[in-house]
């Protein structure tokens, strides 16, 4: 499923101060990344603020983005919600907006048991009909996903996927191996955090889930073939050229660094939803020196 | 202000599978909250689930609130919010609805910064003109504040208190005067975190936000009052003679303890939101007898 192998490029969503998204601003995003050919589009990820939007401007942006897409490049929309029932209304949404996919975080203000996050995927999977992939990212869902938990989850029918957060280089291989054996075949094992994302599509990771893609399809998409094709020091060499933009996303973190590079790059004219603050005038000619120093675009 | 000086009782919102709040249910809690006395009502906190609920469940909340109190117990609603928009709404429905003051938590799913949040209290302060609380709850909101932080909130105008987990017992009291030499006079220092607070209050904590107090507001008040009298040895009898219900509230959680206990007691016929799930019967079970033991009630 293409949805579920290679990269899958995470946009912001442009929107107004009011959380009215630009449709067009998304547009203009979805057609540079089909453009470049990345392999899917990641709708509404964390960096696409699903999160701070209303139900209405959610669908709004997936119908943007598939129209825009054509076909040509499957969507995957973020479809996560506090509420159960609000997370299959917007999985429903997604399915009629054209999505070919759901991206489900678990969500959370109260902690979650294991046994609730589980009836959770089930029934927005059951409910939705919408394939979906396991968002696991617990620095904004506030959950962390055992392997045993995922082993369950991908015995659903309809949960398809999972994203977890990319282990440090030295074991990567062995995360990949384990969760292997508990997973049906044909799971895709995708991984996000940039930074660490050429080791684990080294090692054999199916998907590469890039905040990094989403702003800079090009560059991302470089090291991603690379290392699908077998070219681990291609892929080592790419990567470590991008340093200066991985130093940006420790320092500002990938959102609002990717905020600040869609306007730079004349893509939109966005900020993200307050209360999160643009970057200062000095972190934002940072950002123009390192897109300029890297050549990126 | 009465409304941040001793107990302050924090209820369970009672609502349908739908988020359609039980107004009749919401009037039965605070009926039982006056009738023992409580100090103010804390509508809609985190065992409220006010971040589950929509926009106008919330206002119908208070409103059914203010009005079964009827002047007699002042409220303080939570007005937390994603959205710096949707608090500023929410904070200005709140002090329409009959609130007395806001409790204000930084809700966040991407992670917060110290600035964005200063900006986000003073947004809704200045523009909703409801006194606030500042919520200090990391294990819901996800951000932790300095006292540096808490010391620059308590210059804005309409913020007023804080509620901060209360320290282990052998640090309150360090905690406090830390506190007091940072905030103006008559800024009010409370605690939440009920198997802590019997000792916050002795250390001379101006209120106690809690949710014990909330479903079982006459072992609240006891503490409280041995407290706030100097009694600190019978405040500690009060409290030890409680520990199966502290076990309860370490083993389950406090809201689904409370769920379970307004149930029991025959207050409420609701669930929490899901994806929370009821407790089991073995537990529920459990929460009678410790009811029963402890003559709870």
């Amino acid at each position: 499923m293409a949805l579920f192998a290679g990269l899958a490029a995470f946009p912001i969503t442009p929107a107004d101060a009011d959380g009215r998204v630009d449709a067009d601003g998304v547009r203009r995003l979805v057609r540079r990344l089909a453009d470049a050919e990345v392999d899917s589009i990641g709708l509404l990820g964390s960096t696409g603020t699903y999160a701070y939007l209303s139900r209405g401007e959610r669908r709004r942006a997936i119908e943007a983005a598939a129209d825009e897409a054509g076909g040509a490049i499957p969507i995957m929309a973020g479809v996560g919600a506090l509420r159960t029932d609000d997370a299959v209304a917007l999985a429903k949404d997604a399915r009629a907006a054209g999505a070919g996919a759901g991206l489900l975080a678990p969500v959370s203000y109260t902690p979650l048991l294991d046994e609730e996050v589980f009836v959770h995927f089930q029934t927005v999977a059951g409910e939705s009909r919408l394939p979906l992939c396991i968002y696991n990212n617990p620095s904004v869902t506030h959950f962390s996903f055992s392997a045993e938990l995922i082993s369950r989850l991908s015995a659903i029918d309809g949960v398809v996927a999972v994203k977890n957060p990319a282990p440090p280089a030295d074991q990567v291989a062995a995360h990949l191996a384990d969760l292997r054996s508990r997973v049906p075949a044909g799971f895709s094992l995708g991984y996000s955090g940039d930074p660490g994302c050429a080791e684990a599509m080294i090692a054999g990771g199916d998907a590469w889930h890039s905040v990094l893609g989403g702003t800079f399809p090009r560059a991302a998409l470089a090291i991603c073939r690379a290392a699908q094709a077998g070219d681990a020091a291609k892929a080592r060499r790419l990567n470590a050229r991008l340093e200066p933009l991985w130093r940006l996303f420790r320092d500002l973190t990938g959102l609002r660094l990717a905020y600040a590079a869609a306007n730079l790059l004349g893509l939109t004219n966005a900020q993200p939803p307050r209360p999160i603050l643009p970057l200062s005038a000095a972190a934002q000619a940072r950002v123009a020196g390192v897109i300029r120093e890297l050549e990126l675009g």
